[in-house]
């Protein structure tokens, strides 16, 4: 007979931020649990829900991905596998392939319970710890669908031969990821300044405001109490340099007017690259003030890179004002036509150019 | 509102061999439907069972693997995507990623119906139909696991990178697949002379027999009526080589044994040999009785190649002593260790090289 | 193997008003199919939606209760029997338990096939066709809970040991129900003008506007091209009598107040009478217009009868204006203590007294 | 947000012999659970399956039956309500309908949690703890069909309207079933002596050997460590009588015949009623012998009384030999036309006429 094993179960690792009751919710794209078990049978019991935004999860079997699927609202018992020869050992990876959905705080998905006809056994701590802070490009968005698709759904997000994931694979690391697709550093594309990571960064889950999310802890302080990344890697700026081409956005509640604008000439104001080299040293100072002993990479031009010198230069004055030597900027390889997926974002050779460069850039630099 | 879709509609593209009912019955690896719609959401009403193997299915949109999972007992409501722009069309195509289990003949697949907000608009027929006839390589066993599981399960079969679907792919082909892990042209690996395909190849799904497969028309006579396939490519003989090595089977209807024997020197026996020999002339001359106008290829070596010269002679025979201008041996890419994937099976690597192979070699011989 | 039937099957017998479309929406109290099988298993797939009001069905079995549940959103495959002999005949009826819920637009209900394996076979028509008109006695309210339970959800509502079912019982009659909870003939027991069951009749579920529902044909006219009613049986006036004790309900579109009104000394203002039994007369008007050949029953009396002289009053002056030989008053009997339900309302005790007396009145008068 | 209470939960209150895991298996007739919330949403997360016969449940809210309906095999989220008021008390039980299913030991059914957005209340203890002990009459077989309707099937059987129940309910007392359609209490029907209650009596679940039910413990020795009950009713004897009509039962391991015979006269062998009334004083014994302090009735009567001598005199002997005065013969009403009801049994007048003599007889007797 099959055992329900609640998220209490030590031998459940948990990925990804969030607050851990049980049943467990998962908020942030890759986020999941892990488990190694030598079941014959396998389910997960999930619970989901949503107004817009449906949910999708992958499950991965000996690092295979085996699963990718839709939840519907309710309870959904997930079969992994059955049959299986009961002596053996399969180590399995659940993935929230989606992102916290802002716009529909009553899209969520819970863990309720692991169920196994064996044991679970522990899976331990991979070396390193890697933290991952971006926006549509982290969020894995357009890398589920192939180029021509242009659709704002769920179903085009994926982890799989995500750049995250490859370059944990590489390096042998665990991670987590914050991102919010159409998010920046200073502001969105659209010039919304709330629209900010270090803004919702000290929450549990921030851009989620409202309804069940919010029920779930989604508003809640992050403690930042487990386990210390090795490396923070923010990849941030793309959006930013997209707002200088937007109209304006008002506050709905001041009435105060935001904007990035050119010159006449087309380039960017310089006051306005000011505001974005601030919002980079500022958020460093953030990161570098939570994680005291993190490599932090501020890593940046998947899809273009007009802001380079500005995010470089901010970079290295964060770290001549700061004295900080485990700070850099890495420049990731530009988009290239041929690995361009769904909604025009980075498809597979893309995440993989980057998971490639990055895996080299933190070998050397993490012990 | 969604409409639902019976399987008698038009613009629903039919794919494998089956009896054309509504709910329309899956038998085979790769049997599916296609449609193209403007809908923004989709769904496909599912129904399925089984006592020891479960089914699988995976969902392409655009050409790109969206949805896989294996399904429970009863109907399933399958959303593929939901919240799509209604003006954009929309390429769908839904594949079972598993054999027909002739240990399981209560187990099946069946469409019900296909639930849209949208029109379905014509598929059309792709230049080709090439029809493949195998054993567990072509059933895709192992292609869905990483090499070190060994577990004789539906969740490590699949069609996703399958040399089946890329050798389609890259000719711009349809395709049907005729196929049974352990199977061979003279006897399956375990001597059983009644688990050779060219048995079951007449019958709407052979292996299927008794239960609510049987109810479904697996074994009513296939009518061969449908469009001609281009090329029939037969990939079988590891099956019957490996018969050599293993046990005598013995028929438990008439107590009589067989088995294929090896001489003291380890070689095969000649007279075996011509059983095997014998078993693939009759095959091509079935097959060309049945595809007047097919290009017939006899495909070997994926996994070794000890039968090599026996098959490549007995087609040469067969072509000469028929005059049939129209058949041929094409030798594919033997497996390489970091090919192999689970169960000790071909692995993408293996499954690339052997579409790369057959691609070029049919691309030569149809116009 | 289990077949399916789609709704337009013909031995599938239709019961409430609906647009007949396949699927088969279900608006109305006590609407529902009817079918007679010699399968051993038959299952209704059923579709579903809501935001607040979740759907409840009811299925009787040889006209015994065997399955009352709530339905989720989506499909649902309600089994309804298996395992039965094959040559016994089966005679089964699906009931919606829930009245159209004017508040959640998008709650719907629909029938997408019946699932047998055997045949089904023609129903016939029972010898009266009924149709009821009333409020929330006629939907069934409470009757499904125990007294003291006070809550205004789907699951009270019941058509279990309703007096619309056990009336046309004991005349064995079909019949169709168009009700209300709160609607009145002139207003709603809080006086809005618009909540009158006059109002609504034309359509095919007019309190349902927008959402699905009016998607799926709630707001189109209602043809009235099918069998006509033996009877007509208006169960109104309980809640024009509530609204003399409510405030005024403010027409939101022209600010115009509405109330029925009480003198200082309590009773009711005979101009405001004067409105519910001109109300009363015109309903009877188009009711008449619409089924020439229908006995007209205008019954009362359920939960207290302060409106009994006007209401009989109007009756009787309506059939001395029209000369209307087949239109006329009945009184039902009051609710007795013992008799009190959920939601202070008419259970158990009470339904089958107004069965009781409804079907003796009406035997008498149908020939 | 709800929140999933484990079957632990002290608040839960479990009705029914069974091994007390969570998730918590039901195998009798009336097994179940029964809780008091100020939830305003509530649902019960249930776990089954099936070969042959499927699991049916029905559940109370405030005395009233809501729910009624079958389960499929896997897990199941049934909702009992939603969108009540938070304030008010709820008091619900869940019920098992049919008894366990000796001929498909894969039939199972599991409480898994409970889920609530409100809180849990103590339930406490009535005064009083029954326990029936019976065979298909017990069982509730017919009970939820209509006369005419002759099917084995779960669907018949029902606790709605059951004489345990109702007899608990005049009584208000808690309660417990131990019954098998079919069985007796020195053979069954059709004389196979191992379908006799003593025989099983002490297990968890005697007739469920083998397959999920014994891996859920239905084979363990019972503790009897729990509430003593105040009353046992022994009702059995019905299928006794029916045997002497039947041909032998062969103990297929030891190949001897078992028959219980009629004279030439057609009445019954002395010495074979002696067999009966040796059973019944056995039983008796190990009655008393587990529960020293109970009341013991030895009910009979419902579907004719062929055996009331025979049982009446064996009682009586009993009391005679043991001195034991709590123990008693007791006369049910038997059955009459118009009672009867599926399967040819008793139906609800049946059963509500042998409560009320049950009741009158244990309420003189019990203090």
């Amino acid at each position: 007979m099959n055992t329900y094993f609640p998220l209490e179960e030590k031998n459940i690792k948990i990925h990804g931020r969030t607050v851990e009751r049980s049943p467990l919710a998962l908020f942030w794209t890759g986020s999941g649990i892990e488990l190694v078990t030598d079941a014959s049978e396998l389910h997960f019991e999930l619970e989901s829900g949503f107004d817009i935004y449906e949910q999708w999860i992958r499950i991965e079997v000996n690092g295979y991905s085996s699963v990718r699927m839709p939840l519907g609202t309710g309870v959904s018992d997930i079969c992994v596998f059955r049959g299986m020869e009961k002596r053996s050992m399969k180590h399995v990876r659940l993935f929230k392939e989606v992102q916290p959905m802002g716009a529909d705080c009553d899209s969520y998905l819970r863990v309720i319970s692991v169920k196994a006809d064996g044991a679970l056994y522990p899976v331990g701590e991979r070396p390193y710890l890697l933290e991952f802070i971006g926006d549509s490009i982290t969020s894995g968005e357009g890398l589920g669908g192939r180029r021509g698709l242009n659709e704002w759904v769920p179903s085009v997000f994926t982890t799989e031969k995500h750049y995250v994931l490859e370059t944990a694979r590489l390096l042998d690391a665990d991670f987590n990821i914050i991102s919010q697709s159409g998010w920046g550093v200073y502001s969105s594309w659209d010039n919304n300044v709330t629209h900010a990571l270090p803004k919702i960064y000290p929450y549990v889950c921030g851009p989620q405001i409202g309804g069940i999310a919010e029920a779930l802890g989604s508003r809640e302080p992050y403690g930042f109490g487990g386990r210390v990344p090795d490396a923070v890697i923010v990849n941030l700026g793309t959006n930013d340099a997209n707002a200088f081409k937007e109209p304006a956005w008002v506050d709905p509640e001041t009435g105060k007017k935001y904007k990035l604008n050119t010159l006449d000439d087309g380039s960017f104001d310089p006051a306005d690259l000011k505001k974005i080299s601030d919002a980079v040293k500022g958020f460093l100072k953030t990161l570098r003030c939570i994680h005291k002993d993190a490599y932090i990479v501020w890593a940046y031009g998947m899809i273009g890179r007009p802001l380079k010198d500005c995010i470089e230069g901010a970079v290295n004055e964060y770290i001549a004002e700061s004295g900080d030597r485990r700070a850099e900027f890495c420049l990731l390889p530009d988009i290239e036509d041929e690995w361009i997926a769904a909604n025009e974002h980075p498809g597979r050779g893309s995440h993989a150019a980057a998971a490639k460069t990055l895996a080299g850039f933190l070998r050397e630099r993490l012990t």
